[in-house]
């Protein structure tokens, strides 16, 4: 970690700063220039406080010579990781499709949905039984009862199951999950997170609406720090100016980002990130293309209800044509490399 | 509420969606012009849920005429509400500065900064107890001793005390707290804000990082169906493409903007959104003309470490200097008007 | 164009506005509901003025039915448009790469450039002669010098040439360009782009570091409201919260919206988008796979200078390399249609 | 500048760079660290690329110790500059406010606006003759006409005026305009600064609306580069991921920083940082009580249309309200200094 100090520190506040540091364990390093002075901390800064040192009167800007995630770090940890739920498995060459609703309504949808999309070739189910709405007046999902229909489905049809947790307390229920997935608003609810590095189950990490690449590893060395190092990433779109037309922006940069900061795998959910089935699967198209590890896509299926064709979610045959594109693109990289 | 549908609908396609519509107790008002057919809404649409409408394929856009949050509407409550904590008041005229410490770190340390903040005229004391870190490896906080050296300052000076909640679990240790503060990042932790809602404690709910205004009245929203009416708004600065100089940007309109759509008081966190404590001062006077109900500053006391002076924080005397401005800036605006 | 009036709206002040809207030609339709009116605009309200609209006292929020741009609009042209540069073309399943360096510097350099990408499979030869940069201190481009050292490189390789205009005066020493890009700084250089109308020139427009996808559409219509039917649009990245690891955030989803929007070809700069040649190749193989119809690769060559190795821009062989990795994304794409 | 290399850097890329950077003139100081090396470059880095240096493959991160803008900056020229246009001064202690219409639309209206403004305290008169329009069907202004009709109004009450500028090539009809205005889309239109720098007229230039608070002083180098030193900064609102209640968010924290940086003075529009008469108050207020130098309103007059009442613009009443509220705070300020 690199100080740079104002033109005018004195050498008292110097001192005060140096001792201060060399309190904490750290080796300094001072360069006097004619302008400024510039101190190099040396030793592990990992738990140097980066916002307080920045902060300080006498310090113009503060840089990060190493990355302060170490868990997730790809230079301590150069080969890839695959993490394995149930008989899928992502990154190091693995590739797995989790779909399914967005909610799970009932017995009979959500099994009927596994099949289809299992017979499409997804190999994770996934589907909302606690549900994070804007407002408290929608639907917040089947709870409790969400998870045991999940748990029939996959029962069924043998695929493992992903959903989405929101309180600590409620993890019991989720004894029978195989990946338990925190969702975007969640990605900094600390508490959360720490209780989830206590288990050992497969978390799917997904990206917050307006996080940086830096804070969502920061949030996996949470759960790492507490020995869970399974856990998947998830690009899910990030908020900018421009939301007429999708919901989200889809940053795929991300994916290439944390392949080269980090051995875990990366997943990319293109329902979310343009909140439009039109653009599914051009999206999920580029980020295999683009290196993801996997894909997490919104299925319904509701004959009765034509009406829905056309939500975020697509319908089995909309699912079953965009992996059959999805496949062609991998199988397309797979013969380069 | 208004859809505006597809050029190409079916009156098959018109019917399912009227249908559905009817279905959830709307009366449904259809207007059909050269290009598009817009249908109107009638009836109580806070339980529509308009992602799902505008997700429909003959759905090209949605828009609310009436908003959706209700308990915290101006529309329904015209007149300012005051939230009393302790014997401190914010809204309807009434005005009171939040100071204190970052983190509390010693019974010394919290009642100095106390006994300061109230001689400069500060009428509620804050301190973290439980913090929100981004890395595992920074200072989490002292905890419920925290809460205990909150407890002891107050009894000392008098000074209510609002202190930071990160999970429900912990609400027993907050029975004496006044204020109850989430924060940022917990904004749309619906779980959280939901528990608070069945407490009847003031509560002051910061912005997220990058949430919506509306997104913020949806978090209160949650809060105030549980019966909870006493919540606190606090602006405290968001996340733009520039920060080079400033942690986040304070958006001094939204408390303008809060001010027209809802009766509750409105804060304003200078500390947290400039990031520096050069800039406290300008900004306290600006939020203060700009109509905010109430501050809340970063404030600490360290003797020893002169090292601090500088950090977002200002020192006992910058307190002191800025409350005169403050005060000066309020009572020029009083006479006003 | 639907107007939602305010709740106390008066039959004077509605007489008004009616009255107003009906001088400029346009019929009005009212639906008086309980909480509010609406009111329908019916004719062509591209000439409406959105903005002023919105800001009247009693109008509480406006919403266009009907794209504010029209040459543009794939409403109104529902083929795809093909553009023609040289022997090159892009849309309507044709697709071209641009390739090139960042500056031109010499004669030499900008040959030896060419004919390696040319020989890589690039169809176009870009390279800057009139460089927008930050500071003025920074080198500002050969400018004419630039041009002709381009055209000396077109004929020896026979590769169409595009660089970039920055002041309509400049436009006599762009006779023999074969596309003039207009840059993301000047995209709402209304006076520059209406003299770009009066060309018959390919124009390729950059999206501007914080435009929308409607604004962007909209400067084309400056464009083509000058009879200059030739634009092609290129996505470059916008300016998001996170810079950390890539310049910009490439939007690739905003690929998949204009080709709803508009017949126009779009083309991808993944150089600018990240501005780290590592990221080139899997953001150049996402566009591709998410259906650009073209590319805009920065390429250098200084073999002297191994020290540039890794800039943004690619070496030849880094170039060869990618353009088979985005050959064979092609390739399976073709296969599936 | 300091750049920190990659921990695999080979002594030959090292001495490669080092003997780059000095042949361009500036001495190289080099720490080799554990785990990387730190070169610190001495002497002029103005003119150092630095994003050219950041894009090296060697090169982990650079960052600039020394600020990159020489003439605006303020550790060169530490006390405040003071920019007179006509009678009226902005900077030093010196306060101004810019009133006036949006557009220029007849003799009757900006000289009855003109009088309006003057009576209730503005000392300089503003009006759009040349208008920047997203779309090209809206109204661009009465161009030539409408510099006229504001000198006439300048003639018949003596405010000086301010206009704005698209196209350099218009500049001899600027002659007798008192301040040239820069619009938001025109920041970094790097060809107009420098045209504008050969000129001796104050400019007033705003901020473009996703720029940083550095590239804006590196666009006022631009124009001070060429020998005008008569510049006025303009805060007019940024872009953010939230417009649905302002049209912009307002950036006061820029004021505070921009006084920190630069010897220039800055002035605040709230008109177009909220798009919305209602908070152009609550703003302007805020603005004086954060620092500003001066203030930029709209007013309209149109007695006939009762209708624009609520527009961006404020009536003549509303404006002379508002200047009652800006003087108190003003007065106060002044007080307490």
């Amino acid at each position: 970690m690199i100080a740079v100090l104002k033109h005018n520190t004195s050498d008292e506040q110097l001192k005060n700063l140096t001792d201060w540091l060399s309190a904490q364990g750290l080796g300094v390093h001072i360069s006097r220039g004619n302008y400024q002075t510039v101190i190099g901390l040396i030793g592990d800064t990992a738990h140097v406080d980066e916002e307080l040192l920045a902060s300080l009167e006498m310090v113009d800007s503060v840089k990060r010579v190493t990355d302060p995630f170490k868990s997730a770090n790809r230079k301590f940890h150069p080969e890839d990781s695959k993490i394995e739920v149930g008989n899928a498995a992502f990154g190091a060459g693995n590739f797995a499709v989790i779909a399914g609703p967005c909610s799970v309504e009932s017995e009979e949808q959500v099994i009927a949905i596994a099949k289809a999309v299992k017979a499409a070739g997804a190999t994770l189910l996934r589907g909302g039984a606690f549900k994070p709405r804007t407002s408290p007046y929608d639907f917040q999902g089947l709870k409790a009862e969400g998870i045991e229909l999940l748990l029939k489905a996959k029962k069924e049809t043998g695929l493992p199951i992903v959903t989405e947790i929101m309180n600590a307390n409620h993890l019991p229920l989720f004894e029978d999950v195989d990946c338990i997935q925190v969702g975007a608003r969640n990605m900094q609810n600390f508490e959360l997170l720490k209780e989830l590095g206590q288990t050992r189950k497969p978390i799917l990490l997904k990206r917050g609406l307006a996080n940086t690449i830096k804070e969502m590893l920061m949030s996996v060395e949470y759960i790492m720090a507490g020995g869970n190092e399974n856990v998947i990433l998830c690009e899910r779109g990030i908020r900018t100016f421009d939301s007429a037309y999708t919901r989200n922006t889809l940053d795929l940069g991300a994916v290439a980002v944390l392949h080269e900061l980090t051995h875990l795998p990366v997943v990319v959910d293109p329902s979310h990130a343009t909140g439009a089935s039109k653009y599914v699967k051009p999206m999920a198209m580029a980020a295999v293309a683009g290196g993801a590890d996997g894909l997490m896509i919104e299925v319904h299926n509701d004959p009765a209800k034509a009406l829905c064709d056309g939500a975020q979610s697509l319908t089995p045959e909309q699912f079953a044509n965009t992996m059959t594109a999805v496949n062609a693109v991998r199988n397309a990289i797979l013969d380069i490399e």
